[in-house]
């Protein structure tokens, strides 16, 4: 029986609607749905191969070239529910290898920093979720994986879709209902861009999971939040997504940043994500939209300080004209480097002390709206040794 | 007719149950009940002398040295009401002097940076309305004085009183029910401290009451706040401080600073008071208290980013010796110059980054919970001329 192997790469996506808050932390149920944009391969991805071997002694990962434990309890659940799935496929069909209790080697590379607040975490459980699944040619659809993901990370279960993506939380105890379902794909919208502001990539302070069990615990507001003010944001974030009404998609995106990092805020003792320098880019955005007269551009930050900003292609000379004269000076430009940028007329950038608003970003990503998890032919592991290549 | 004059100071008062929120902007009714502890005069007050006289050309004003505009709104407000109730006393007995239509000469300082957000406002509309009551021989109580002072400054109301001291926000349109009353005086829990981290004397970059305006328009999170949160924080707070339990007056205390900075980030755009350096010091006070295993500490914050250190007199050691560490280089240890401070031994300052965590502080002002408006003698305006003294 020969090696066996595939190779997928898998998005990360960035929330419009938060995530913040599990009703069960075992299987990662969370208090509300959420929304997200899936971000394009082109600029971050996890690129994941999986093999199985007789000859491998167990089970084993390789992220970003160094030996990782694979014992935690997300990751054995995950591996856990796709070789479940694998016996059943082999009881069914006694014609097709025996390969669902063969150790796996998994070889896993991000191309940006992990752990850096840039759902490192998502892209990679659902491209180890994804490969697996290929490797044993299951036949669940995304959704059906993405229940598998989610329980290695909550979000990850919504880059199992490109577009624009709802993580409907269901009602079920054990977590049959709680999946990622596509709003639209990509190609609805496919203008969406985001500019990723990367502010620090220093390792969090506060862990998410640790940090929601506080917020749940012990944040006032956070019960109405979740009941109150997130379903009613909810449909009509859905809503404006399928109308493409950058507007109202960029309002209700801003506010249920602010809201979300307003509970962390209201957590005792309180969670603080955004930084001086995460503020000054909302001075900045909420700026551009106040000079046009419309939302250009729409920030949201997650458990962390970095900033993404939406905007529409249309719009980008204005947004990125911004950016560029605050945070030119730093990596990731390069992919626009035929262009010249300015500030917009319209911006008042003799209101902004250039010295203090250019300062704490240390790189920029520049992205669009991308597609889901994909299979692709080049390995990125030795199918005889099992180990990454070189 | 000889020149009458009186002179009184006024002290500032720090909410540990936060007013935000107005629920008639020109009567400054509030959307919530708040509490505050009265600081000693020793440390920051407002002196303010006043006198009328015929041969004065107009009411005038002198704050700082400096003669300011007496035309706003809120200024006037209250010059007429209190003109009002001398009218009213001339008229129930013609013996008296026929002064209430008489040009008033204000003048004022402050021992302490005005608009540094240190209350500044509410220490002067207290210092204003309490001295005017005097020189007319008002027959008002601290409580009737304090709805006159609230038309100046909300918070101005509460500074009628010393100790603890309770901002009822009633229920009438005619605000005839919102008024401060005392909870306690100060004799009956002197050991309460608080020490002030001046983090900016820069002026505010949202007023209070526009960010008021924005968070009760646009906070989704606001109206829970206000209905459901702070009632039942209100009552607990009052039992606290009649206990004289400083655990759950603490907690309460810092929970309310949290609760209250949410609604402003939850507000569209969203309102930043904190900044980086009070995240540090919010830091340092959760890991005294986590180190203590108990609140020796409870950190709060206005619209501002300074904080607020409210902490017992038995526990002083504790407290200054870690503020030491970190500020013992700013002006404000004077008071202190006979004692050595040291790291409190279970404090892990191992876990501090000295430079980070010692940046941003520009002054301390170490006091104490103190009295009310109080009558003196010495003037600081020059009756003959109703100019201030130099």
């Amino acid at each position: 029986m020969a090696n066996k192997y595939v190779t997928v790469t898998a998005p990360v996506n960035i929330a419009t609607l938060k995530y913040w808050g599990k009703r069960d932390r075992f299987l990662n149920l969370p208090t509300n749905s959420s929304i997200s944009v899936t971000l394009s391969q082109d600029d971050l991805k996890t690129t994941t191969s999986v093999c199985y071997s007789k000859n491998f002694e167990s089970d084993a990962l390789y992220l970003n070239g160094n030996e990782e434990s694979l014992s935690s309890p997300r990751q054995q659940s995950c591996l856990k529910l796709l070789r479940k799935c694998r016996i059943e496929k082999e009881e069914q069909d006694p014609s097709l290898d025996k390969i669902a209790s063969l150790p796996l080697h998994i070889v896993s590379v991000n191309n940006f920093p992990t752990a850096a607040g840039l759902a490192s975490s998502a892209a990679g459980y659902a491209a180890m979720v994804y490969s697996i699944a290929k490797l044993y040619q299951l036949d669940l659809d995304r959704s059906e994986l993405s229940k598998i993901a989610r329980q290695g990370s909550g979000s990850a279960c919504r880059s199992l879709y490109g577009g624009f993506v709802a993580w409907e939380m269901g009602s079920l105890d054990n977590g049959s209902d709680s999946k990622a379902v596509q709003i639209a794909p990509r190609a609805h919208w496919p203008g969406i861009r985001a500019a990723i502001l990367v502010v620090s990539a220093a390792k969090k302070e506060v862990p998410s999971t640790g940090g929601m069990q506080l917020t749940v615990k012990t944040s006032d507001l956070f019960d109405y939040r979740v009941k109150q003010v997130v379903p009613a944001r909810y449909e009509e974030m859905k809503k404006a997504i399928l109308a493409k009404d950058f507007g109202v998609f960029a309002e209700l995106t801003m506010k249920d940043s602010n809201s979300f990092h307003a509970v962390c805020l209201d957590s005792y003792p309180p969670i603080f994500y955004m930084n001086d320098t995460s503020k000054r880019i909302v001075k900045v955005i909420t700026t551009i939209n106040e000079a046009y007269g419309r939302n250009v551009a729409a920030y949201t930050f997650d458990a962390g300080p970095n900033a993404v900003i939406y905007y529409e292609e249309k719009d980008e000379d204005i947004v990125l004209g911004t950016l560029h004269e605050f945070f030119g000076s730093v990596p990731g430009w390069a992919k626009k480097s035929g262009k010249s940028f300015s500030v917009p007329r319209k911006f008042p950038i003799e209101k902004f002390d250039h010295d203090v608003f250019s300062k704490g970003v240390s790189r920029v990503i520049l992205t669009s709206v991308g597609e889901g998890p994909t299979l692709v032919p080049e390995s990125i592991l030795n199918p005889d040794t099992g180990l990454p290549k070189l």
